[in-house]
Parts: C-alpha cells; sequence; structure tokens
C-alpha cells in the first residue's frame, strides 16, 4: 500500500488535488494512472479512499470514494530535544521517532548545543515522508527551536514530565518509571550532556530525572530509545 | 571519558602501542600528551587504564597501570537482519544496535533483499567506533552475509528464536513473549518483507513469529526497537 498526504483536506471534500512532488511521485514512480485506486491522509487522522479522475505530470485529481477517521485515544509523547552538531543526526531521529511512533516534537537549544540552526520545512517533509511509509494517519506536530529555559517555563499538568541524563548515578530506568496510557514528555539533551544547574532548574519544574539504559548514548539514539520504549509500555 | 582500542590485547599485557586512526585521534584530536592517563579497551570486556609512556604522530606506547574486567553474565541477543537497499541505512542500525546493547549480528539474504554487497572492513570500524563512544568493552560479534535458509539452519539450542512480520495480523508484540534473563535471537526481514514460504520455514525452525509494533517500519527501526525493546526487558 502507498499513501500520499494532502495538506488541509477534510472529510468534507469529495475532490483531492495532487500537485508538485507528490504527483511527480504518483504519476512517474508508481505510474498510477486514471482509474486507479489510491490512498491519500490528511495527516490529522483521515484515510481517504480515491480513484484517479484525471492524472498528468502538472497535477492529478482525485475522487474520494470513502473515508475512514482515526481518532486513537493512545496517549501522547512529547520529546524535547536538543539540535545535535551534525544535521543528518537530528534528520535521523526524526524519521525513526515518526516512524515507531511520537506526538509532538520540539528542538531545544542547550547550554552544550552545538547548534541552533533548523531547517524547519526540510524537517517537516521528512516527518511527512516517514509518516507515509509507516502507514501512520497523523503527522507529529513540529515545532520551532526554543531555548531550554523557555520548554521548561511551559508546564503542561496532562503529561508526565521527564529529563534523561546520565550524569547522575543511580537513577531508575525510564521504562520503570512510566505509567502506561498517561501522556509523558521526555527531555533529551546534547553531546556534552545537560548541565547540573539544567537538571536542578528542570527538578524545579517537576521534570523527573531518569536514565535512558546502562550505556552512554548519543542523542538521537536516546530519542529513538524514548519512542520505542513508550510504544512498548502504551 | 574517551577510550580507545587495542585488539588481541590481555590482562598479561603491561605495554600497549597505538597506532594509526587510533593514534592520530589520541595526538591530533585530543592533544593527549606524555604522562596523561588514557582508557584502553580490546573489545573483549576488559578495560586498561594507562600512562603514555613516549606518543609521536606514528605512534604512542602506553604502560599498563591497572585493568578491570567486564564478564557481564547479561543475556545475549542475536540478530539476523536483511542488509538494505541503501548502505547508509544499514550501517545507522550497525552504529545504534552497537551503542543501545547487541552480542552478534549477521546480515541476512532473504528473498526480497534488494543488495547481497556488504564492506566489512568498514562495518567492523562503524562498530568500533560505536562501542567506544558508548563507553563499552565488548565488541559485538560481526558476521559475513549469509542467505536466510543458511542462518535458521544453525539452529542454537541456548537462545529463544524469533522472526519479526507484519504480514501476519493478531500476532503477539515481542516485548510481550520475550523472557526476562533468555539469550534471545531475532530475524527482521528486508523492506518487502519476509515472504510467507520464509516465515513458514522459519517457524519449522523453531522461530516464533512476532510483531514489532503497530507501525510498518523499516529494516534499520526494526532492528534499532528490536536491541531497544530487550535492553528494557534485561
Amino acid at each position: 500500500m502507498n499513501l500520499f498526504y494532502s495538506k488541509n483536506t477534510t472529510i468534507n471534500h469529495n475532490e483531492i488535488v495532487i500537485l508538485d512532488q507528490e504527483n511527480r511521485h504518483l504519476t512517474k514512480v508508481l505510474r498510477k494512472k486514471t482509474g486507479d485506486t489510491i490512498y491519500v491522509t490528511n495527516g490529522e487522522g483521515v484515510l481517504f479512499d480515491c480513484i484517479i479522475e484525471d492524472s498528468n505530470k502538472n497535477k492529478s485529481v482525485l475522487r474520494v470514494q470513502n473515508y475512514s477517521t482515526f481518532n486513537n485515544n493512545l496517549p501522547r509523547l512529547k520529546i524535547g530535544i536538543s539540535l545535535t552538531k551534525k544535521t543528518d543526526r537530528f534528520e535521523w531521529f526524526l524519521e525513526k521517532a515518526t516512524e515507531i511512533g511520537v506526538s509532538e516534537i520540539t528542538p531545544i537549544i542547550c547550554k552544550n548545543s552545538e547548534r541552533n540552526k533548523f531547517n524547519f520545512d526540510r524537517s517537516t517533509k521528512m516527518l511527512l515522508s516517514a509518516m507515509k511509509q509507516s502507514l501512520q494517519y497523523k503527522l507529529p506536530t513540529l515545532n520551532k527551536p526554543i531555548s531550554f529555559l523557555d520548554y521548561i517555563s511551559k508546564v503542561d499538568d496532562s503529561y508526565d514530565s521527564y529529563i534523561a541524563t546520565c550524569i547522575i548515578d543511580g537513577l531508575d530506568l525510564f521504562n520503570r518509571k512510566l505509567y502506561k496510557g498517561n501522556n509523558s514528555e521526555v527531555l533529551i539533551g546534547p553531546e556534552g550532556g545537560f548541565t547540573l544547574n539544567e537538571i536542578d532548574l528542570a527538578k524545579k519544574a517537576n521534570f523527573v530525572p531518569v536514565s535512558i539504559g546502562k550505556n552512554r548514548l548519543r542523542t538521537e539514539t536516546a530519542g529513538v530509545v524514548v519512542c520505542s520504549t513508550f510504544s512498548n509500555i502504551n
């Protein structure tokens, strides 16, 4: 099954128009033709079952035959994660987190972060591609980068909050502290780790320090382990 | 802490010689000098605490001050995983699996595998680098690629055997089937998945089919989720 994306399409639409890169993929790579059935999601939990009514190299017009809504009530996972020195490592995290399952990602700038530049449009494309690849119908929310202090100052009481660190000995493992069914948010630091001051500030803002495992993990690896652990528990 | 690697060094050695790329890293990147303390592992569970006795751009001679052995009795995880079409995706798996924890990796060639070439030396270097980065002292065993049939014909009774697939509905999740404390081996298929015939053959060889999660995961993502799940359980 191949999945296409159409932004802002609602269940009231009878017709969907596919343009640009999505249309090139549909016509050139998959060689779909008039009369073929294809599946489209709006990234907001709706899957549209469509037939190609007209298709050329510039656009394809689809007729909606049916739709299904996926408003799952699964608990949500928010991750606040430091940008990495090398962009490709952060992009791997975006792809893998989306595949495994995440609700919201916020790049954070910490004391030891070695980068603060972030290509929002390119990152959004990676999320879209991973959502389609893994056959999901809900696009994770991607926020613009904010400072560590700004992140921890916005407390959301409907989430259990954790901060992952390996500089404190004897911490409980994340998978032992997680409550099945609860929304959770996890902060993941840069290669140099969070500073003790950052951890203290997070604790004051009700973030619980946890360990992600016995080995020292890179930032993007810790992020992927958090998604996998959360998915296993819930 | 920075960790260096010295192959074939045993606890009987009083002196360790660091050459080539390891020496360039030691002298050029970290700018270590005579008298500095550095840590070396042989990748077989021994950590050497050394002092630099002599160092130049060609080699560094280290005097062993002390050593610790890490012969942990943790259960072992073996992964048989299809090579991926794009090499960087497989290499990403090698790096992440090593960081999170894996004992043995065997690339397998399945019916739907789109690649059978494998750069063994380059892959070994990635494992070494990830072992050092994550501060571990045991290098995972890396095998040369073998066919799916050859892999399942070599049954090791000291392991629980699983085959991950998403083409059978209603399968138990891997994390619910795992027994804490047991050695486990997991087969992970190519992008096109294992064929029904391959799954049947694996079942006859006592591999239990399991699901890795609700989403369709890429090969390398499934591999990393397996490592993370195994690490969480044990």
